[in-house]
């Protein structure tokens, strides 16, 4: 698939012992790019850690401004304020962001991409190209291919996610307190807002004006960007739930036009990087962890609307959610020739 | 409340031992009936254990017809095959049955109760009450006083509900399979369909044809007849989740009429049973387990449709969704003096 006449690439991971670092690094030995070198670089803290790539042991080092010299393409998997903090020094040395936080989605001539979606916008990057939010991915894949043959009048979506959507210490909470509340006893939370041991919070992020948290809020814009519709109709309902991986969604969707329930499955069938369960089947997120595809199951007809659909969706948000779909958009950058921009 | 003229009651528990029963008797001690006799029954399995009842070591014994001679009120939390095997016979010895299961709650004459809601009902049983299903009780609480002022066009609910709505076994298999999983080790599920520690499926009960759940349709068919609303526009995803206690719901509401954030939430606070969180304030089910009301959070305006309402709304399964309800039918019915029907 990528161009065999391009020189091979200087590549720089920031945030490399995080979640979503290391996960890409996992799928980079499994789908790999024209590596020439590759920077493993994080904060001060995690720096000097090793970690395996491709069998090989490479230090971690701090990132800091140097690092980005002659590098071609830089992936942030951090924090939106260290994201801010590099990626304009990345891009001014002459490196192509392709970045994780929500720093730059938003910002009109920063594409925000699901290859599977919107590919075509990388041409147009300036220097740095967004990813979703992690439950926004999944859900334009499931959107777009019905929405390509039948416009979509309104969307609600309520989500499971999991914890490694907070990070590594929301993991290690999960875990650590899981355990103290089986022996009886509780933990103060640290990671998260409220315990997340089987218990569970419609909360990510803080509250805006609107009454929507900053999490819902993304996937309503995000989603609206990705698919080139401003007025698309969409409310959601963000929950964290006692997972480890994977995010789940419960989906309602109002069509313009009516589409039979067969018509409906063919159309999400033909479209790539999605799984259709059979008739009432569904994923959970333990069995997807670990996978690459979008699954999409329980679609049936929404009968409290016209031409309404609901379904089921489930996605690895390591995976497809991050670190796959930013190492996809690397890849459709390559095909596409515009490393350097147009 | 309760007519202080009326003669002591004969009262027997079917499903003593149950989750539902356990807690029907705890809160019988904090809001006592006038008992004169209570019987705790179960199937022959459990029978022979003994439980504390206002201070009273009270034997179990096996369900049989002869236990229901001379009985006013049976209270049965039991599945509906067994409900369907013994209500008939307690109701032709003379006793009102007031059943948890879903085995009468769709029979025309059989009232399905949410004493805040539709207590009136209860006048006109002929001999068997229903209990809704312990996820349409909360939500019936909360339509209820919106749908008075201003009527529902369309209701959207995704669930996340807790072990418990499962039975006993559930509860334990939750946290031994958590306990497990931790270790590294699997267990087979028994009495959940997947895996449920650290993951979550959107199954309850068998699939209808229309694809929606034997629980979706419970919902959907529960709600209209609660609210004598034959025709409400609603749909479901219900969900099970690793939380031991407590029903979580997203709900979606669309209004007939505009309707202000401040009335939409002076409205709710009227109703009796629901506390209503400040702000952006929201319950979660660890916290609200083994409380009475039905909590309200989150509530916003919807803005992907016309009069629209977002909320999130969170009750203890075991108690308003079923023990508590249970009793507070007795109550109404006492109130009313309709024991015997009309």
């Amino acid at each position: 698939m990528v161009n065999p006449m391009l020189p091979e690439l200087n590549v720089a991971v920031v945030g490399a012992t995080g979640a979503v670092g290391r996960e890409f690094l996992k799928i980079l030995e499994q789908r790999p790019l024209p590596i020439k070198h590759i920077q493993l670089l994080s904060s001060k803290r995690s720096a000097g850690s090793y970690i395996s790539v491709a069998g090989q042991e490479i230090v971690v080092k701090e990132t800091t401004p140097d690092c980005f010299d002659n590098v071609d393409i830089a992936f942030i998997s951090v924090s939106a304020d260290v994201s801010r903090q590099f990626a304009q020094i990345a891009v001014d040395k002459g490196a192509l962001v392709i970045d994780d936080s929500s720093a730059f989605r938003m910002i009109p001539d920063v594409p925000l991409v699901v290859p599977e979606v919107n590919g075509r916008d990388v041409e147009g990057h300036k220097g740095i190209i967004s990813i979703p939010n992690c439950c926004t991915t999944p859900l334009a894949m499931i959107l777009y291919p019905l929405h390509r043959i039948n416009p979509i009048k309104r969307v609600v979506v309520d989500t499971y996610q999991s914890v490694s959507g907070a990070g590594g210490q929301a993991i290690i909470e999960l875990s650590e307190q899981s355990e103290a509340v089986a022996g009886g006893r509780s933990i103060e939370p640290q990671a998260l807002q409220h315990q997340i041991a089987f218990n569970l919070f419609p909360q990510i992020g803080d509250f805006h004006p609107s009454g929507y948290s900053d999490e819902e809020e993304k996937m309503i814009d995000e989603t609206r960007k990705i698919l080139h519709y401003p007025n698309l109709r969409i409310s959601a309902t963000c929950v964290r739930v006692p997972v480890y991986k994977s995010h789940s969604e419960a989906v309602h969707l109002e069509l313009e036009h009516p589409m039979g329930l067969q018509e409906a499955l063919e159309c999400l069938r033909e479209m790539p990087g999605v799984t259709v369960m059979d008739e009432d089947g569904y994923a959970t997120p333990w069995n997807v962890a670990g996978t690459d595809d979008v699954y999409v199951g329980r679609v049936r007809k929404d009968q409290s609307v016209a031409n309404g659909l609901a379904m089921w969706i489930v996605a690895d948000n390591l995976r497809k959610g991050a670190a796959l779909n930013a190492l996809q958009i690397a890849e459709e950058v390559l095909r596409r020739d515009c490393l350097r921009g147009q």
